[in-house]
């Protein structure tokens, strides 16, 4: 069994990424110190993932401090640059403010080194919340099954052991995981080329399927339970996540197996009272007629392309966070959580 | 609007073939006039689609008496070469087989002759089923409505209009149909490479989405039927077609969208009560693990890849055939046509 690390920090140096395009066929470490290249980075997906995006944010904030200088318009300067690389990410914006709200309440000499501080603080705040939902999540197993997983949702995406699959590469560790099939999970098939590699990194016996080939595993009784994660969880517990995932819920449902969603509590939008509200991207049409510089369909096909869908509440028997397992009716207890933050 | 014509035969001479291997980038005939060439240009699958194929059988042995001669152990040769190329294409063993029973109750001189004449009358038969198929299937719209289908079934797959495609296509004919959504059909991306270049051949218009956003399109209100060929339907109903297709009814379902079969008689099997008993091919797991030449995922993962899904009766609204429209119960149904034929 191999750690997977996707993110290196080095106080006063820079950074180390794993370079997630060159995956899986070479594992190659970018070293990073300066602002540009960190830009360049998240720009072309060397680094992605929501949770990731917010450590290399609150790191590139201490790089750009010990690279350009940590006046404040300076800083701000940075902090635009770092924000508008991939302006949908929320956990980015989101550390690098804060990042920025940590620097301008120190004075401009002790800037860089409080900047490094707190990106070291906040990677280890994310790793504290993954072992802390593997953990609640353990109440979810009383004897070895297998499961079934959609997108990449391990240290690839957060830096720390992951969402979902924190919770099941814990499980594997306990001997209650029997085997982890992953979908694809077109088109950009972040399951065939991130979360097979790293469960086969981790040592977890891991088959992969077609997209299309879910509902035939889910009837043919090999998986007990769906795990995945999530982008947002509107407060009726209605959850937002990589599009397929609610055709997963439903054929779940169907067969009686139990479909769970794994997020920490920042995934929760108060402002959302349920999926009608949750706002979905839609992404380009090239990404659907092929792979890469692949082409497979006519040049100019029109896609309908989003990248989340939504799962009803009623599909999903339970929410594991990093302060607890939620189970319906979410309502109450999803604004019982959130009143507790 | 440009027909697509995926087989010309040309009686005493040969057969030529659209390669669809290259498609859609580039539309190119091959000329074949001998059994070796036959047997390679579907063993490469330039030539698919199990109705095809048997039309590629049966003039494939016209060809094999054309240009190997027609005495009964010569032409007994040939059909085992032929039906050995895919053994598991149904349709292709049958035409064969047919074509030799036509051809041995034949005098020798007159056997090429015969079975140009057979390979021609099974096309034609072919195109009429289609067409019947496309006739009935107009009961189920009555006013323009958008559908969405998975995989090929146009006039590619069979070299008449196509079964679920044909349906389709006579209704866009008809004013019926004002927009198609065409999955991409994972692994073998026959949807993205195969039916959106029909579509758009056709002039009727198209839109391309990843598999797991159908589950997506559906919650969203946007089409108004769903409909699919079939690769055998037992008597209850219960239809095995594509992996995915029991997903896409089990979505539908859950939205109130009718799931609708078009698959001729010939894919009805007395021998199957249930979908229990229908055998489903596993295939390579390199078919997962990338695209062609292309690969995604670490060399040698392990991959669960059905070719077929089992869609059970109860998710059928309707299932067309070239004798008319069957409604559940299917078991009275099926058995009072196949009783009929």
């Amino acid at each position: 069994m191999a750690e997977v690390i996707p993110l290196v920090i080095l106080p006063g140096k820079g950074i180390e990424v794993l370079d997630q395009t060159l995956l899986p066929g070479e594992e190659r470490y970018l070293s990073l110190n300066d602002v540009a290249g960190v830009c360049e980075a998240i720009r072309t997906l060397r680094v992605r993932g929501a949770p990731l995006l917010g450590l290399v944010g609150a790191a590139g904030m201490a790089i750009a401090a010990m690279s350009r200088g940590s006046d404040g318009a300076t800083l701000a300067a940075s902090a635009a640059e770092l924000i508008a690389t991939r302006p949908t990410a929320v956990d980015l914006g989101t550390a690098v403010r804060a990042a920025m709200s940590e620097a301008i309440a120190a004075t401009a000499d002790e800037r860089q080194e409080r900047l490094w501080r707190f990106a070291g603080a906040y990677a280890e705040r994310r790793r504290e919340e993954d072992l802390a939902m593997a953990t609640f999540g353990q109440a979810l197993f009383d004897h070895p099954i297998s499961v079934l997983t959609h997108c990449n949702t391990g240290a690839l995406a957060t830096g720390g052991i992951g969402t979902a699959l924190g919770v099941i590469r814990t499980a594997w560790e306990q001997g209650e995981i029997e085997h982890v099939y992953a979908t694809e999970t077109r088109p950009l098939l972040q399951g065939a080329r991130l979360t097979i590699w790293e469960l086969q990194r981790l040592g977890i016996p891991a088959t992969l399927l077609p997209d299309t080939a879910a509902a035939s595993l889910l009837a043919s009784g090999r998986v007990q339970t769906v795990i995945t994660g999530a982008d947002r969880v509107a407060l009726n517990g209605d959850t937002a996540n990589k599009v397929g995932t609610y055709g997963l819920a439903a054929v779940a449902a169907r067969h009686a197996v139990p479909f769970v969603i794994a997020a920490p509590t920042s995934t929760f939008d108060p402002a959302c009272n349920d999926g009608a509200g949750i706002p979905i991207e839609f992404r380009t049409d090239s990404e659907v007629g092929g792979f890469g510089e692949q082409r497979w369909s006519p040049p100019g096909t029109p896609a309908y392309n989003p990248a989340f869908d939504v799962t009803p509440a009623e599909l999903i028997a339970a929410i594991v966070t990093e302060r607890g397992l939620l189970r319906p009716p979410y309502w109450s207890a999803i604004r019982t959580m959130l009143g507790e933050l």
